[in-house]
């Protein structure tokens, strides 16, 4: 459940939202996206939490921007941003970011 | 709940984690250190959700590494670091970032 990456230097996308009211196909396509990245070259992991309020964080962590790049441009991932934007988030931001260090206890 | 950070650069704290049984000072010291967060300089603000697969992510802003050093030795801050390692925490995970860009939906 915490992401096993590897020694910095990696990046980050933290991905902070607010769902709207719509479930209409939100699930499904938040598990199918949860595959698809797994797949994609560069991907080393990901966390995700929503609380009881309704602040959903997801943090996915990739080698490169390069890989974070070909990731935000991948077709089926465009057509799920274009529908989260439009009808499952009801506010959202996305921040793309180098992680320079880590420390913790496992 | 989004936090309102400026525009990019500024610095992220992400903090995964894993909570043990021990509830003693554990609430009462997270909204503290909140409080006590908000005050220091370069504070920008912070996103916290706890899923009901007990994942943690809280995610603090600040406008600069020496903003995050001198929250990291603060001395109540240092003390309840402690106790978390020891105490709260099962396991965890501090990754320091650095944001270059960001985008949403507000």
């Amino acid at each position: 459940m915490i992401a096993r990456t590897p020694e910095p230097p990696y990046y980050a996308v933290i991905f902070t939202s607010l769902r709207s009211e719509t479930e209409l196909d939100y699930a499904a396509t938040a598990e199918r996206m949860l595959e698809l990245a797994r797949d994609q070259p560069g991907f080393l992991g990901v966390e995700s939490a929503r609380g009881s309020d309704g602040l959903g964080i997801t943090v996915s962590y990739w080698a490169s921007e390069e890989a974070i790049r070909a990731w935000r441009v991948q077709a089926e991932h465009r057509e799920a941003q274009r529908r989260g934007r439009e009808e499952w988030y009801r506010a959202f931001r996305t921040r793309v970011a180098y992680v320079g260090r880590d420390y913790g206890k496992s």
